[in-house]
């Protein structure tokens, strides 16, 4: 039987912080419902403390949702904590989400502190949270940073005060797939108590191995990935949803399994993306413009004649209609044959080749040749039949 | 002493052939002579059979540059590699990629062929390239769904018929890094007298995974990688050049180096998408608009501390002024603090306080508070003492 892992959404908390990337309530609470029927099993609403809009906001989606934990942040600090359980008031399950940087560069610059006393306030926090909700999840900021043997006692302590779940945030986007992967097998290795709580990857895309790290981390005893719709979050932004998603569906098929409906991620891409004007860029993986066309010759030849020559998902199984074969200077005769037949010319090979004369010569003048265009082409060769 | 990576990069090609991507031949000469200035070692300029406008766009640039070697693609079709090697006449060091489909769904569905007959493909495209130019850059398409015993056998061809680099593509993005390293290493370990060639990594990111497979197929043994500025081309997008690169500076430092020069990434990056008008994503690693902004409180107050509380990377060195710091809604006192010292505001603890109410109401409303917002909020507060 196939693992279950979770995926813990962070598009309205990790997401929303984001420069350009407010929404408004009613915007949030129509993201935060999809989200519920997208499938995520946790969704992190806000960071309460922060500003009373984030604290109405995480009140307001806790009121609505009924099927999926709802997760608040806060800092290791008492009111943050307070005011977090208060806007959970309403939540059928409740999360409190606290916890504090371990790194030497956080401990040291940050805090001005010692590992001693960051454990001390790691106990505290947890202990504090436990006294509001069953469900608390701690972060060891920077966890990507953090020395294996400090982390692991870190963890212990929130281990052992009752923490539901451990995250291990690679929050400045350090590590590699190795080294991550390894971090969390330590930690499965060497704390106490540990297989009674979820782990959690969550990774940030400074060098671009966000996705690789998430996997690497559940190949090595993670259970739950935090992510983001589009991938945004701050900087270089969070793990992608859809490509975490797509990855253990395709890749990890009998191993790995999630709750998320998979139609429904381009839709939501693309609510999330206009609601919060971030436009995705058309190579972005599973969800961009591009991400299932094809332009130049020998990959469209390829295609039309057997999809998976040069597609590993089939597009329906993310929500798009079909496959786009796409016509420019680099397209050959076997997509122009196709696109021809589509507008109603089925063309013989001796047709095709005159057409395909004038077509390279327009296609090496213009971006992109239109349905339109290949329309004006056809009828100025076959004027005199049609 | 570390291991030189040698960086090829194909935006010009993989990248420009594109939808929407075209550009005309002056564009493609700026961008040709600015990635030999960004230091790449190879630069694919394009695939000379497919039309005469990208025919002469390899003659024109191979004319233009003198340090870096010029390759254009070509299928294993004589009439291909002879005219690759026409568009090259005028190259200082050229080279002809050539290559074909080995994955079981190409040879069937592709080629309606058999993998004993794709040998001899190969074998005789490599024989016929290697008759005009000493440099030949063999591919065996979809290597990354190819069983790599099999793969071993058309790669030994191609060495033995004198290669002189060995790409590897995981066409089709499909692959795992661990997967991907492994085939690398197989293949180092299993074809005889590999030594004498470069491997090529050259990775697409359908999952996410391009970066990743590319790092771990230069642990595995891979010299080269090929790889595209803002990691455009073909659906989702070739390997990211920006992001491979600052992880061999950043991440291997003294095991790996490349001859880039990091302070064009971003300018490149620009010069790339405006001229393609393909738009980088704000979430982009390195070179989004984001990839170093601060927006959360936590971030804020740690970058001001201490920049590598959140930065791995100085920004300088991939050619960008300054990290920046946002003011919105999730941000604290640290960075309000900041950002009113930067425009002439240094306040003390009480007014900050006072002054924090204020914007944290006014953040709540909109998306970022500019200079111009704070600076009216704090004229509204002080305004009887300036």
């Amino acid at each position: 039987m196939a693992k279950q892992i979770k995926i813990f959404d962070t598009t309205l908390r990790d997401g929303e912080q984001v420069p350009g990337c407010k929404l408004n309530h009613r915007q949030k609470l129509v993201v935060a419902k999809q989200l519920e029927v997208l499938g995520v099993d946790v969704l992190e609403a806000g960071f309460p403390v922060s500003s009373p809009g984030d604290f109405s906001a995480v009140e307001m989606i806790s009121k609505e949702l009924r099927n999926t934990i709802v997760c608040a942040l806060s800092r290791s600090v008492e009111n943050d904590i307070k005011i977090a359980a208060e806007s959970l008031k309403y939540a059928k399950y409740p999360r409190i989400h606290t916890g504090i940087g371990t790194s030497p560069d956080h401990i040291k610059y940050k805090f001005n502190s010692s590992p001693d006393k960051i454990i001390d306030r790691a106990r505290a926090a947890v202990k504090y949270a436990k006294s509001f909700v069953e469900d608390v999840e701690f972060y060891a900021e920077d966890a990507g940073r953090t020395d294996n043997e400090y982390l692991a006692k870190v963890i212990q302590v929130a281990v052992d005060e009752g923490a539901t779940v451990l995250n291990i945030p690679d929050t400045t986007g350090y590590c590699m797939p190795d080294e991550y992967g390894a971090k969390i097998k330590y930690l499965v290795e060497n704390v106490r108590g540990i297989h009674k709580c979820d782990i959690s990857a969550h990774c940030h895309n400074d060098l671009g191995m966000a996705t690789a790290n998430s996997i690497a981390a559940v190949l090595g005893g993670a259970t739950q990935i935090e992510c983001t719709i589009n991938g945004i979050g701050e900087r270089a932004g969070n793990t992608a949803l859809e490509e975490v998603v797509m990855i253990l569906t395709h890749r990890y098929k009998d191993i790995f399994e999630t709750n998320i409906k998979t139609p429904m991620l381009n839709p939501l891409s693309r609510l999330v993306s206009e609601s919060m004007s971030m436009p995705v860029q058309a190579n972005k993986a599973i969800v961009g413009d591009n991400a299932f066309a094809h332009s130049s010759g020998i990959h469209q030849d390829g295609v039309i004649k057997h999809r998976a020559n040069y597609e590993i998902i089939d597009p329906r199984e993310v929500g798009v209609d079909q496959s786009k074969i796409v016509l420019t200077a680099r397209s050959g005769r076997a997509a122009l044959a196709y696109r021809s037949k589509n507008i109603g010319f089925d063309l013989s090979k001796d047709e095709l080749d005159i057409v395909y004369q004038k077509f390279i010569t327009v296609a090496d003048q213009q971006a992109e040749i239109t349905d339109t265009d290949l329309n004006l082409i056809l009828r100025s060769i076959f004027k005199k039949v049609i």
